[in-house]
């Protein structure tokens, strides 16, 4: 902030965002609480930077302002957005994450700042001061390289043409070490298949664990996944994806046919003694997505305790101290005997 | 961190650190737990960085690795110190505070890591892996300027001369807003004698409200106030502080005679609706702390539910959204009975 008072602002750049120009740029601020009043006050935006301040409701609520914002406001000639950090107030904590710019507009530089920011920003424009800020940032693309997807399978003993996915996506955003989102996500879905060979069980089809590359900004290693495994996608049995966080598991999302979702309510009994039996309404992911829409496969979520999980996911505290070792091992045991028994039943799910 | 894995830190330079040469400097790591494996790895401290990776207990207990470290690892040739955030794991946050270098040892450059900083230090360290890490902090010193407590009474209607003074500091580290540390305790002591205001009461004795300069980092504002006042410490009646946060109030803490505190313990029952009657052995503060030593005056603390203090004290996240307004108005219920009913007792306390 340079007007009415110099402070520095906590700001994380947004995903695929274009950097300002080297010596920054500077201008005052117009905010907004929605798209609406985006529209409303199309007028002010020219020239200026927009602030989207709408406090976190859920994810899927608040996260378009930051993936489409931008665009929107470099619609009506906005310099740069800014959206207040995508969940709850945690401790001048900013979170990133990716946003899309739109053809018809131009890409400019759009970032995260801390609620508390964000809050101090609206106090100063509702006491009718004028707000301006300096913004810098020297954000740049990097040229594509070649990533993979890690793929690792125990082979069914009875049809092992017959495939269950069990997943997690191994990018993160680099400002945090990627524990919650979403490392928990692989070690809990690659020990499900560890957990089967230490105990030396080989269900009648196959168990693939697949730790997809490229989630965060792109999702190349899910629609690489559907492109190179088209063949084999209607021998999809299930696909399953954690990407929630791994702490006390509550059981699974599910979305498939009602008599699938019979089948895998009683298979959640055998996880009642860790209180992970719930089969919720609605599973899936991004990664197994494409797969998934294309062969309409079972799909599967790993269902957690997400109370914590938006404090800290895409930001400089997503580190492993914030995973207890217990709450994953739960996660595992329950991707293990949910994996395992859908690939042993008689019948395909 | 540079060796063995590239990777930036979450870091807050110390109050009264020197910084580090313009390029910053590069030296391993050697960590150290207690002074006493300080001094045992002497010889490992010579020209590296030594990090005092000590667990949080209580701030009295842990600050001293802060205060104190960067003189000792100095006095072994260490090239500049990293303290552990001297709190409980945040969001990846770290705290600053102020240091004291020793006339026989260099000024080396020392900051505060993020817990989770120190947790991954330590890791890497306890696989046998040499840390290398690349410091840099453009601390530097501006000129003295001059500054003031800030002082209002009401004047006792019986024994003016007579004085009880309750008490915060205004000054605060530049990183986040103060609010916590000690913005509320300003509030709490000033809206003591503005409700006093308001119901138009006036005690016998003054009650004087002084808001502290220089707290932090040098403690002048209290100095100052027993050098200028010295003549009238002697009919200080009790001096009050509150510098914990203005989270729930338990009541006071408490230095003085026997007899005084059974009167107080009396008075704090005026405060059990709002549950704030509970009177412990010790209370004081740094700013009152000159006159209370000089005068043996009675001193008071208002005692907070101090369970978020550390969390936020010295972080950027010390923002005015962390303190709950009904919260500060039962601290400034509490200082403002506790202050008009030892100003208005027929004896002095």
């Amino acid at each position: 902030i340079v007007t009415p008072l110099q402070q520095p602002l906590m700001m994380l750049g947004l995903g695929d965002s274009v950097g300002t120009p080297s010596d920054g740029l500077r201008a005052d601020v117009v905010i907004v609480h929605s798209f609406e009043e985006l529209d409303a006050k199309a007028s002010q935006a020219r020239g200026r930077i927009v602030l989207f301040n709408v406090p976190f409701t859920t994810y899927g609520e608040t996260v378009r302002f930051r993936s489409t914002g931008p665009a929107r406001a470099a619609r009506h000639g906005a310099v740069a957005a800014l959206v207040r950090a995508v969940g709850p107030p945690g401790l001048r904590t900013p979170h990133t994450g990716a946003l899309q710019y739109a053809s018809d507009a131009p890409k400019i530089p759009a970032a995260a700042i801390a609620t508390e920011d964000a809050d101090l920003l609206q106090r100063i424009a509702d006491r009718g001061e004028r707000v301006t800020l300096h913004l810098k940032m020297d954000a740049h693309f990097e040229a594509d390289v070649e990533s993979a997807n890690v793929v690792g399978e125990i082979r069914g003993r009875e049809k092992p043409e017959e495939i269950v996915v069990v997943s997690g996506h191994l990018d993160s955003w680099d400002v945090g070490a990627g524990a919650t989102d979403d490392g928990g996500g692989c070690i809990v879905t690659w020990e499900a298949l560890r957990l089967m060979r230490k105990l030396n069980l080989r269900p009648r089809r196959t168990v693939r664990v697949v730790l997809w590359t490229n989630e965060e900004n792109g999702g190349r290693g899910g629609q690489g996944y559907r492109d190179q495994h088209r063949a084999e996608l209607g021998r999809h049995v299930l696909m399953l994806e954690s990407d929630g966080g791994v702490f006390r598991p509550f059981g699974f999302g599910f979305t498939g046919s009602d008599s699938a979702r019979d089948t895998v309510r009683t298979i959640a009994t055998l996880l009642s003694g860790i209180a992970a039996d719930q089969i919720t309404v609605g599973g899936g992911g991004a990664d197994i997505g494409p797969s998934v829409q294309e062969a309409h496969i079972p799909a599967m979520s790993l269902d957690v305790d997400g109370s914590k999980y938006f404090l800290i996911h895409h930001t400089p505290a997503d580190t492993i101290d914030k995973i207890d070792p217990v709450e994953m091992a739960k996660c595992a045991a329950a991707v293990a005997v949910m994996s395992y028994v859908v690939a042993d039943l008689p019948e395909r799910l």
